[in-house]
């Protein structure tokens, strides 16, 4: 049993991520259900519309699950007034520093876990006080770090770096992505893309039918000046691409971008005109299943990959 | 044994690279004589420079090794003569179709491995007769792929795509990585980083203590423009990070690199205005060492990591 089963006492080492427009309560209490840790994404959240979310995903399932709480939020005091209300035990922090929540989150004995996208901030929250990292890929759907650091090269410098459980995350969708994953030294895997196309998942049957059709070379990290996100190319990427390509500014950028662009797309459905964040896996998501059988296959392909790998000794 | 070791028929299933500056006889010759198959890479030698490095590679190993042809060299026809007139049995082919050349190549008795950095051009070097796929992700020292796939999405997206036996290459300098590209459905793996930092590389002693002294987020893929390459970030990184910036065309880009830029950089040593070109993996590469003890620490961490996975059914 590895640290990550321990410290959030779950039967598999696997986190879905809390996705904007994806990971509501229905998607986390089905992975919780099926022995992973589920979790809220409150980004895309008003904050009572995350305290109904909190107490559905209660009723739906006895295991544990949490919340990702991205630090870039208007307002991060409400939500996190609503996580610790409702009694939330463990929240993942993203896209900010982990200095000025964890001490408040711990006094309220809710565990910690800190998105991370380079060895630099690995240690800077293991400084900060943090229970657990996650470390994301240049392969993920939304990644941060300007270093374009891939999960393969990634997950050694953080390992190095830091003693914390480890969590791996970005461009990881199958059983062989997962042993390869912890076989770079993690205690456990995020994943995103491979739940956003699940059934439980929020998200609209055009956008999850989107991810299963796109093909490798079928995503770019874009918006790199703003925050950068990796989209499916479709026109409004086309759009962007070609704003980047002539040079253009900041406030340009911001006004193509607009506003609602990614309810848009993976919420409302419109798979031209919408943002449609995902990660690079994406090309090896076939099918939108429900959680449980998602996870059937993933320990399955997982566990068969070890036992082949012990045949390939040198 | 895997249809890598079998094809080059070599103890191990590890390659490595045919690097510009640093892959001479000696480091071919010494990765032949640890039991892998070491690449002469032909892209910065005149054609009388490469008869004589395969003429004291032959002299220096009686075990299969081969020559590495970017597609892109000003003539590669006198190469091939002087790969055909030499007898060497082996050629991997790369930066350009591979059409022109594998029918050439498999007249004279020469398997062929050529270079991919996307699944449609795995699937177009199978259609082309090619022997063995190279599949390089966006970490490597030189990525040639506009989608940017990392390795960890790259293999199994190529895997799926051809059915011929598949090196994995870019971002792989460990015993882990090594068995993580290889859970991931490669049958050996292609490494240039860790070889360009060991003592038979031909690269300049300061070069190769850049490499050692890099850290996580120390390179950054540049120069997309002209031949994208992944440069370790120093002086002449920030002038053509400045550059690009601040939008220079190609010519400005060209002018800046002016010739000789690598050359300058990893076989005289200069460190500050020279081109490093590197993988994102340079930062797990902590000393310089002899070709035969790079080998037996990469084994054994292999077999040891295999080992450790068993523990780890779910």
């Amino acid at each position: 049993m590895s640290r990550i089963q321990e410290i959030f006492n779950i039967q598999y080492p696997v986190v879905s991520g809390g996705m904007v427009w994806c990971s509501g309560w229905r998607l986390a209490s089905a992975v919780s259900n099926a022995g992973g840790l589920g979790l809220i994404g409150a980004g895309s959240m008003h904050p009572e519309t995350l305290r109904e979310h909190i107490q559905k995903a209660k009723k739906a399932t006895v295991n544990p699950f949490g919340v990702n709480v991205p630090l870039l939020y208007p307002e991060p005091e409400k939500i996190m007034d609503v996580i610790v209300s409702e009694g939330v035990k463990i929240v993942f922090t993203s896209a900010g520093s982990p200095k000025k929540w964890t001490s408040f989150l711990h006094k309220h004995g809710i565990t910690v876990a800190h998105v991370v996208s380079s060895a630099m901030f690995a240690k800077k929250s293991e400084d900060a006080g943090v229970d657990v990292i996650v470390a994301e890929g240049f392969e993920a759907g939304g990644h941060e770090g300007r270093e374009e650091t891939t999960t393969m090269n990634l997950i050694p410098a953080v390992r190095k770096s830091v003693s914390l459980p480890l969590l791996a995350a970005g461009g990881i969708a199958t059983g062989e992505q997962m042993l390869a994953a912890i076989a770079l030294g993690v205690d456990g895997v995020q994943m995103g893309s491979l739940f956003a196309a699940s059934e439980e998942s929020s998200a609209h049957a055009d956008f999850k039918k989107r991810i299963v059709d796109t093909d490798e070379g079928g995503t770019k990290l874009m918006l790199k000046q703003l925050a950068p996100v990796r989209l499916i190319k479709n026109e409004f990427y086309q759009q962007v691409e070609e704003a980047e390509k002539r040079g253009a500014s900041v406030d340009e950028l911001k006004a193509l971008l607009g506003s609602g662009r990614a309810k848009k797309g993976m919420f409302e459905g419109d798979i031209d005109e919408g943002e449609l964040e995902i990660g690079q896996c994406a090309s090896l998501i076939n099918e939108v299943k429900p959680v449980a059988e998602i996870f059937k296959q993933l320990i399955e392909d997982y566990n068969q990959a070890i036992d082949s790998l012990v045949l390939k000794r040198c």
